[in-house]
């Protein structure tokens, strides 16, 4: 029996073990998942004759190396900051590993090492990053076949609530950690637009969101999502004009978010003087000009210049940031107070569903023409544990997790999923599971 | 013959170390003065008969004991990183120290060590932080004396061109370091306001402004400074309602400021790609939106809401930010570009004076009436060496050291110049070099 080792039995691995453990005895597998909590571990293996189920503390170097030792491949879905500690034994124990995170500087720095032990870090094999890649690649190697030459590339990724169980006036609700969703954002982002750098500081951000139209779901917006500048390299893609990726939320999400951003309510760095015993209006109020005449919600909308019946201050109204209600958490950061706050407003509900959509757009010349595709995924959540967000990041490493230990793929070194060897198969097997990309092309004038 | 040690001889050390050497002979002191420059050491020791000038490197740990152990006493002029070595030998080897800069946690954990070793190590005793703390204690413990409680109490100061050499439309020059300015705030601002304690993010700092108005002087304006509410404890105003600290700047500064800010020029955490290449045209479009039927000008004023003939646009166009010339330094991150750009216009000039403003207010209450005290401070430059910012940072270090030599002063442990026993006689000889206070008080209805 070939042993995989699942490390971190989170919400993220849901859909990832089920694929491992549906597919065991075909394979002769043994599921080993180790988690900090044995009981979460315990709910994921559903005992399951192929699986194994312990506890487990990455920071204890004994039993990680034990256990990586008598593996035949890890995945790691720990919080991303641990992942190198399981880089350095898979590396030091000739094991292969495969995790959904961005790929680090310090697991960068194992590439000679591991292809000289002939190890295989694949990473960035989740949905964003991940499946944005593959998709991207597939297209834009295919163009390059074709003789073509790509301009314009942009790419955007969001993680909503699906049309059905969108009954909030922001049109969202939390379907990941909502810590990340609260501070997204703050490095400012980075794109190239029509040959040009552009560069956004965290505050312009929501300012400066692109619409985007699709089929049968409607319109989107989008904001740019960090340093986009990098895959020009990653991708090959040197002399293109426009390089743009995107972060995906209904349109009006964006407007009424800056307002918690041009007050301060998202900083994380100091914390809020009796936070415990402050109600949420008291809280705000810390943020707006003093004015004993006015009200918050008036000197919110005075501040932001807008209309105190406009849509964004209803939207705003309606998370309760006027309310009396006290926050109730000690030595709290402006960031976590919004989070409290956010949390049972933006809770996805029992029977609601999730949904990830991805958007890309590339514009290319071929044959003295300048065609204009658009390739677009939409993927909705099964029930609450196999939710969208689960399926598409655990499903491509399951797959490649597979593809591997069938030794379909034979790389070494420090990899990302944009080699047609990787995303070939596994966008291949992801039509399965209805995790497929709609392109539609037309000619530009 | 006493020894004084001062570490750093730059700008900031010229007025200080003319008065020790003054001094010198009627005291019997030796003055050493250590820099990284032996130039520049040597300048400022003007081959005075009581001076020694030598090069000094303040990381070469032997070097820097031997010479803290020759020395009665130590004054850091050191850039504010580099205290904490000096303070570190200074309580090993039983010598005193004096700086201008804000105490650090690291030198605030020697205080008991400095306490059982007899040594006093005195900071934040130059202007600001100095002569603020100096001149509001003197005037908050006073009303305490005279059975009045301080309910409100505000403090700006600001380092700017004198008057009669205040010709550029933003009413401002480079008085200190270029650097500081550009980056000032970026860390927020907190503050009291009326009982009501008060967050303000960076990119509103600059929005948030109080209106000052110094008799013969003219209007100023104040946009808070840093964390306003540890100074409630320090000064020992637990009970106070307000409590803000601002930084000085002719009216129409901070609207125009703000606008950099807004748009992202004074990040300091990336490099501009090509920075080198790039005209100063190009570099502000980088952080415009895309637009080719628009200009730089009019993106901008259509960014900010401003009119393109706005006093606003007229400051931003003086600074050449719109300019085809090129930047020339590589691997500059915005606000390098920034500073490189307006070191050259804001350059204080040959001939040029600047100024130092210190304006006060406390409201409090006594015998049943409430009154308003404004303290104010207006120094003026001697020359380009004597700056009034040179003249107010070294002249109170050199009196405090003048004081602890002669044992007038006999504290230990990690001092701020807020007690009595410091303030009364450092006030009282300021006052010969024209740092003074004009009060005014009134009575509020």
């Amino acid at each position: 029996m070939k042993r995989i080792l699942v490390l971190g039995a989170g919400l993220s691995s849901s859909s990832l073990i089920k694929y491992l453990l549906d597919h065991s005895k075909e394979f002769d597998w043994k599921v080993a998942i180790g988690d900090y909590s044995l009981e979460m571990a315990e709910k994921k293996a559903q005992n399951h004759p192929n699986s194994q189920a312990f506890e487990c503390d990455v920071y204890d170097d004994r039993q990680r190396s034990f256990e990586i030792s008598k593996s035949e491949i890890v995945i790691s879905m720990l919080p991303a900051r641990m992942h190198y500690l399981v880089a350095e034994d898979c590396v030091k124990l000739g094991v292969n590993m495969v995790t959904a995170s961005y790929v680090s500087k310090e697991i960068k720095a194992l590439n000679e090492e591991a292809k000289k032990k002939g190890v295989l870090l694949l990473n960035e094999i989740g949905v964003d990053p991940g499946i944005d890649h593959m998709s991207a690649m597939q297209v834009i190697d295919r163009v390059r076949e074709q003789g073509g030459e790509i301009i314009n590339f942009e790419s955007s990724t969001g993680g909503l609530v699906a049309p059905e169980y969108d009954n909030n006036p922001w049109n969202y609700k939390f379907t990941w950690n909502p810590r990340s969703v609260i501070l997204a954002g703050q490095g400012g982002a980075k794109f190239l637009h029509n040959g040009r750098y552009k560069y956004i500081p965290y505050h312009k951000l929501f300012n400066r969101t692109e619409v985007i139209d699709i089929l049968g779901f409607g319109r989107f917006e989008a904001y740019p999502n960090r340093d986009s500048l990098q895959y020009k390299e990653i991708y090959g893609l040197e002399d293109i004009h426009t390089m743009f990726r995107g972060t995906i939320r209904r349109v009006g999400y964006s407007e009424a978010w800056d307002v918690f951003v041009q007050l301060g309510l998202t900083d994380d760095s100091y914390i809020v003087e009796d936070s415990e015993k402050l109600s949420y209006r008291l809280f705000i109020n810390s943020f707006l000009p003093f004015d004993k005449n006015a009200a918050a919600e008036k000197k919110t909308a005075q501040l932001l210049g807008l209309a105190e019946d406009s849509e964004i201050m209803n939207k705003l109204r309606w998370t309760g940031i006027f309310s009396d209600e006290v926050i109730g958490i000690k030595e709290a950061t402006p960031a976590q107070v919004l989070q409290k706050l956010l949390q049972s407003k933006w809770k996805l509900g029992d029977d609601d569903k999730d949904m990830i959509l991805m958007h890309h757009i590339f514009d290319y010349k071929m044959n003295n023409q300048t065609k204009h595709l658009t390739s677009t995924m939409v993927v909705i959540g099964n029930d609450k544990l196999h939710t969208a967000m689960s399926i598409t990041v655990g499903i491509p490493v399951a797959i490649v997790t597979k593809l591997i230990l069938n030794g379909d793929i034979n790389l070494t070194g420090v990899q990302l999923p944009i080699i047609k060897e990787i995303y070939d198969p596994v966008l291949s097997e992801l039509e399965a599971y209805g995790i497929k990309f709609i392109e539609n092309e037309t000619e530009l004038t």
